[in-house]
């Protein structure tokens, strides 16, 4: 049985990787990313490039989309020339971009008329877990549409997890962001305090890092930001982005998270002080050089 | 050689599973309680009652105190009656209580008046730890003064740690106390937001926990109350004493901490609304019932 055609729109760090795993398994791809030059590694690997998201859309059985912002998914699917239009009817459009719940389902929901199935399937594991195909993947959509996508899910992620319907992935990595934020301030005052107190951070770590403690930035984040490392694995502007959906998603729950506004508001003045292009880790400089307060 | 007589004051929870592991090293042991009958079973294995914190200190070569709050500290080291007082000249006196690192720092001072030699040594690793011996130790004081003690402290632990002059040890607890505080925040938020989301929160943690928004709390708190499990590991009103701690010695440095400031105001709700005696994951509880807001 020869593979179906995919159209992989969105050919950034992340979805290079990922289309790259699906051209590696032998799917037919067309690409589409705004800029065309982030596609020419794959298109000159056997992909085909095509001028806009309805144009691969529209000779693909299966749309993988994973792109910057709620508004370009919005405009991606639903808008003028989207893709749900161009989608031949039983297609299955998958997107993996970190967006908003509510617009998932309103996808799925306007997917569903045209006779598209649709699935939310964002990642974590970072530009690594996407080179490395070990992404956790969380999915929103139905039992059978998230069966008919598993072996694509497969080529690009190990932790591939049905959430519920759609928009339950969403929901699954705002759940994830949320708990990575306030980490990240535990984090930022903790070596803050160590610092301020005439201690060694490292030995800090050495006796802290094993413990009740412990976490995954604590262990991976603290270090290079110690060694005056802020580069990015995940950026400030990406991490704002999602804290800003996940609390437009908490209040229209009207479940408030002080915590999350608290890191929002922390990270929005080290945006603003330009620190948007520096990994998420800069908020430890920002605390030691004293401009949290 | 033989072994030098210990003093040990404050045998509660854990410091009668510390003090059993320095009987069971052979070392002659001084008892002394606030309640008698938690000393019972030492002084069935061999250690000795006394009175009074002072009179335990009198026939020791050292004594090692954990008490329960700062206060107690003060009262067992300075006040009329207490340790630095009774200990012979050349003394050495440990403080492994979770207390004021300025405190620590007074007591080291009036201990060298008297000639006496003096360690802050807080411990990480909970009631389970101290009966495992598996404590991580963070100790402030000279580096002689922290190889006399060594042996005593690898029959309680394991991660032992010379962090820096007097106080270090406790500034080193802090650290990690201030980390902890954002991330029960974290964990509390993160699935609280699942469940309103309509998630399965077992189903969220199986795709979070092993990334980058794992931390120690959320595999092995956070799984608790998602049973329904509020059983103090630690209890809320230790942890509310201890972030008191560090965010007064935070004051004291002029270091603004706001995310350890929204967890301790949190706590206190908390707290005020009965929590006192349960364990730290019943902020979980109290985020699941809408009461944080």
């Amino acid at each position: 049985m020869s593979k179906p055609a995919l159209a992989f729109i969105g050919t950034g760090v992340m979805g290079r990787s990922m289309a790259g795993h699906l051209l590696d398994a032998g799917y037919p791809l067309f690409v589409y990313n705004r800029t065309r030059s982030k596609s020419d590694d794959l298109v000159a690997r056997g992909a085909v490039w095509k001028d806009s998201p309805a144009d691969a859309a529209r000779e693909a059985a299966v749309v993988i989309t994973i792109v910057g912002y709620p508004r370009d998914v919005e405009a991606v699917y639903l808008g003028a020339g989207g893709i749900l239009a161009a989608l031949p009817e039983g297609g299955l459009a998958i997107d993996m971009t970190t967006s908003s719940p509510l617009l998932a389902r309103r996808i799925a929901e306007e997917g569903a008329r045209r006779g598209l199935a649709c699935l939310d399937a964002p990642v974590s594991g970072g530009d690594r877990g996407a080179r490395e195909a070990t992404l956790s993947i969380m999915v929103g959509g139905d039992e059978a549409t998230f069966a008919r996508a598993l072996p694509l899910f497969e080529a690009m992620g190990k932790n591939i997890v049905l959430q519920g319907g759609p928009g339950a992935g969403q929901h699954t990595k705002m759940s994830n962001q949320i708990a990575i934020a306030s980490i990240m301030v535990g984090v930022a005052e903790s070596l803050a305090y160590a610092k301020k107190a005439g201690l060694d951070p490292e030995r800090v770590l050495q006796c802290i890092a094993s413990g009740a403690a412990g976490s995954w930035s604590l262990s991976n984040l603290a270090p290079r930001a110690l060694k005056g490392d802020y580069a990015p694995g995940f950026f400030v502007k990406h991490f704002i982005k999602d804290m800003k959906i996940a609390l437009e998603s908490a209040e229209a729950m009207q479940l408030p998270l002080p915590g999350l506004a608290l890191a929002r508001s922390l990270y929005e003045k080290l945006s603003a002080g330009g620190g948007d292009d520096e990994g998420t880790q800069a908020l430890l400089r920002f605390y030691f050089e004293g401009r949290h307060g």
